[in-house]
């Protein structure tokens, strides 16, 4: 029996890991999935996730693959099984089989984040580590003018992180816009990939800019120049969630 | 300077305290309070609560009050102040000065709690510790004719707790039915004041006879007879709010 290739869509609450990927410094989500994996196969099963994300960021669609040889259990079984061994702040919320050739990381054709901020100078305590307490109201439509030059293929070395080891800082955002959402004002961004902390560079940089008055081709004008120091300052992981990963061929990249 | 009173509205995440009330055994929300106060008035100040919520159990609406000897406090400020040295797991969302006869407890008109429960196999981490998981779908017009025996003046001993003191059993239920909002069903009950673990009773007495399939006077029957041992078993606390306090003359007490 060959093996078969199995795609889950995981949640994560990003407020107790260091992160997605495996490392020493404590607990990471992949290790979670990893442990939980070799629990039902008596052997260590290899992971691959679509984004990496960052200690503190959180996930409501996060998608991964693995290759099973078990088997009896049918693909979406793997879900409650592999639930029933992980701790509350980890969720897989479907699994399905996939074609062979099925990669998370390489065979996705848009990642969509979201993040939250809270305008209010008081954020309720269950949504403390949810979102990011900015304490003003921004305006809206400012926001998505300076928002406006992102959608495009661009050099984003503007909003890399200086360890940034891509080749290519190049990407290509699908959309970008703020909208109200219950207490929330929300930044949601579609694109190919993402460099390393870019989503929180731009969404720190946009409220910079917006905070203080710039002109609306100001956020323009950071991106065409490639240079970090333009950049704002980095927003915290707190309010960043991985919101889906796009594969389908059909599928809007929006 | 005479002494003024101040109302202040509190939320919090009960998931890392022992309850309200202070006690030796952990955390209470009080305890985080009165040292808040405690460093502002450089002496303890007395507070009363509208509720005494159990271990776990959340507010998005507590009232409390006390009295401060500070003059030179505009009253709505002390809200920031107190905020700045809580934790983030309690937040004081407003102060107000108001009569000396107020009191958070004896002048309370009604209490209104909220019982989240998720219906779905799989709760969103970031909402686990905010709902009870079912992991069925209950029929919410089942479920609502089942508590249409609660609004009035009854005696509540069925769904009271052995350990409750209360002279008297008797209470006014001013409405109680389920609502579906977003992922979650929400039973939200309002009354005069409650028994200890009253509400927690009742959504588990409630989930259980819709469960069983039970006909819809059973639970007119179980509160009827009096008897404990006819209540279904205590819901978890994580899914419970105590959403407001009313006092006002003129509202609704719905």
């Amino acid at each position: 029996m060959p093996a078969r290739n199995i795609k889950a869509v995981v949640a994560y609450d990003g407020t107790g890991f260091f992160g997605w990927q495996s490392q020493k410094k404590g607990r990471t989500v992949q290790e979670e999935l990893q442990k939980s994996l070799q629990c039902m196969h008596s052997h260590r099963v290899h992971l691959h996730a679509a984004g990496r994300t960052d200690s503190g960021v959180h996930a409501d669609g996060q998608v991964v693959n693995f290759f099973t040889d078990m088997p009896a259990v049918p693909a979406e079984r793997f879900a409650p099984a592999l639930n029933s061994r992980l701790p509350g702040d980890v969720r897989v919320l479907s699994t399905q089989e996939v074609p062979d050739e099925f990669h998370a990381r390489y065979s996705a054709r848009a990642r969509v984040y979201r993040y939250f901020i809270h305008p209010g100078p008081i954020v309720a305590p269950v949504q403390r580590h949810y979102c990011l307490r900015l304490g003003r109201s921004p305006d809206l439509s400012r926001l998505n003018r300076l928002a406006g030059c992102l959608p495009g293929r661009h050099d984003f070395t503007t909003f890399s992180a200086l360890a940034d080891r891509s080749s290519s800082k190049v990407r290509e955002v699908y959309s970008a816009a703020f909208y109200p959402d219950g207490p929330f004002i929300v930044f949601r961004i579609a694109a190919s990939s993402f460099l390393w902390r870019m989503v929180r560079s731009i969404v720190g940089s946009l409220l910079e800019l917006e905070g203080r008055d710039e002109p609306a081709d100001s956020m323009r004008a950071a991106l065409a120049a490639r240079d970090r120091g333009l950049a704002g300052s980095t927003a915290p992981a707190v309010g960043l969630f991985l919101h889906k990963v796009i594969y389908d061929e059909s599928a809007s990249l929006y």
